[in-house]
């Protein structure tokens, strides 16, 4: 599937093919990584724990001082995922992810400190993704020595697309591991590439708390370890947890809970009582 | 000016107007700030400089990981010279920048850790500017608490596009001033939003070692103090210059030697000197 295959919308602008809803080259968005954005996942035409995600863009937007426009965000997503459906489309999408990015455009002045007088661009789109599986691929995880950019600078949490150490980190790797997972400056765990990791050590799981976002998959990690009294904890984490887990595993709106080369019978009940929730009345919203 | 009257050139894609030399909403340039950019000065049709500009460029791709294409930079440079200029162009353009931007596009996979898969994206456009002057009005700098990314994570001596803390703290500067310096987090001086700093005290012009651009602009300072004598020194500077310096400048390739509340007869000698480098045949290319 190609990218003009796909629909996007893009604020002011209307419903359009997805190659013509990209930022310009003078946008701050752009050049200055002056935006933010969110990723729902839809399993089988439903979106999930959408209320979650649209909540965490809301706040990512105005702590970056984005502000954000009077639309509808879930009148926008339905129409998005009916005009990537045949017959507007030909092909038929039932797992996909829903993308809402917002970000400053160019000021009239081209002045690069002129932040106040940059409009607000905004595009959602909607791309398609794979099934969950409990028996997909393990991801062979390496502990890096690069650092993530910590909460002092610009906090985590709050979605970003400030990825130049991870990139560095990922093409750093050893060869034969899939990703990384970075460090902060004080020796803890923090995060990789589009996921947050879980420890399973003493009968609890152990998550990081500062320095990375704080993932909707891993919040339902918690939900399902509140639902089955088993001990949750996000906390500050120093790097020798990796020496000792009993587990480890992934998380992300993209792959869910996804095993790594050191998961097993924690990481698979997890899987399964997620992949329950993502067909549940209760997490979803029919688009 | 509009952005569609100005030609840009994209790699693989020839001279094309500005408004389609941008990323896609997907490309790794834009959602993983996987990039570098350098910007060279060009006055009264001749670039300032050109081969600083063009080794930083080369080096700062390196440092990225993203390969540069094999293209004659100084032919393409000329070229856009010539179509944004009339008969080509209804604009006579004299004084501009020269961007030069190359980022990673986005892999077939579509997954955010398949960067060796993404294909490298390039565009060198022209934008005008103004001619510099000495008696340019002068900058209302505010020390801000902001701290700028170190370079334990990404070395910022390599141009990129991860100006989030600088966007935060330029947005929340005191009413009345007009941009900001950054901190270290060991309470050095960095740099601000899109320019170096200088301090003279003591006879000497202080700029700052690390966690900043080694900027082409304060190169030159380095040269003219050389030539004349001048005693100028690159180093960690602790905060506290900020209370004690005689004069304190802003370089930039956009506004040259800049004033600010706190310069003088050094910043105006300084002023006086760039701007002789800037019409000398030693320091530029003619286009």
């Amino acid at each position: 599937m190609l990218i003009n295959d796909l629909i996007g919308y893009r604020y002011n602008k209307g419903f359009l093919p997805l190659s013509q809803c990209g930022p310009t080259i003078l946008d701050f968005g752009f050049i200055h990584s002056d935006a933010t954005y969110d990723v729902c996942p839809v399993y089988n035409g439903k979106a999930f724990a959408l209320q979650y995600h649209l909540n965490r863009f809301i706040s990512s937007a105005e702590y970056y001082k984005l502000e954000l426009p009077d639309i509808n965000p879930i009148e926008i997503i339905k129409e998005l995922y009916k005009r990537n459906q045949p017959p507007h489309s030909g092909y038929e999408i039932k797992d996909a992810f829903i993308w809402m990015i917002i970000w400053r455009g160019h000021p009239p002045s081209g002045n690069p400190r002129d932040i106040e007088n940059a409009p607000i661009e905004m595009c959602f789109y909607m791309k398609p993704s794979y099934p969950l599986s409990i028996d997909g691929r393990v991801m062979n995880v390496h502990l890096s020595d690069h650092l993530r950019v910590s909460d002092e600078y610009y906090r985590q949490e709050y979605k970003n697309f400030g990825w130049i150490e991870m990139t560095k980190a990922q093409l750093d790797r050893p060869e034969g591991t899939d990703t990384v997972l970075l460090q902060s400056y004080d020796e803890n765990i923090t995060e990789g590439p589009g996921f947050n990791v879980g420890f399973v050590y003493d009968d609890t799981i152990f998550t990081p708390l500062k320095h990375c976002l704080q993932g909707v998959t891993m919040r339902m990690v918690g939900h399902i370890c509140e639902d089955h009294k088993y001990r949750f904890i996000s906390c500050r984490i120093k790097n020798d947890i990796w020496d000792i887990a009993d587990e480890i595993f992934l998380t992300s709106s993209s792959g869910g809970v996804t095993a790594t080369q050191r998961s097993g019978k924690i990481t698979k009940w997890l899987q399964k009582e997620y992949l329950e929730r993502t067909k549940s009345d209760e997490w979803t919203t029919e688009l």
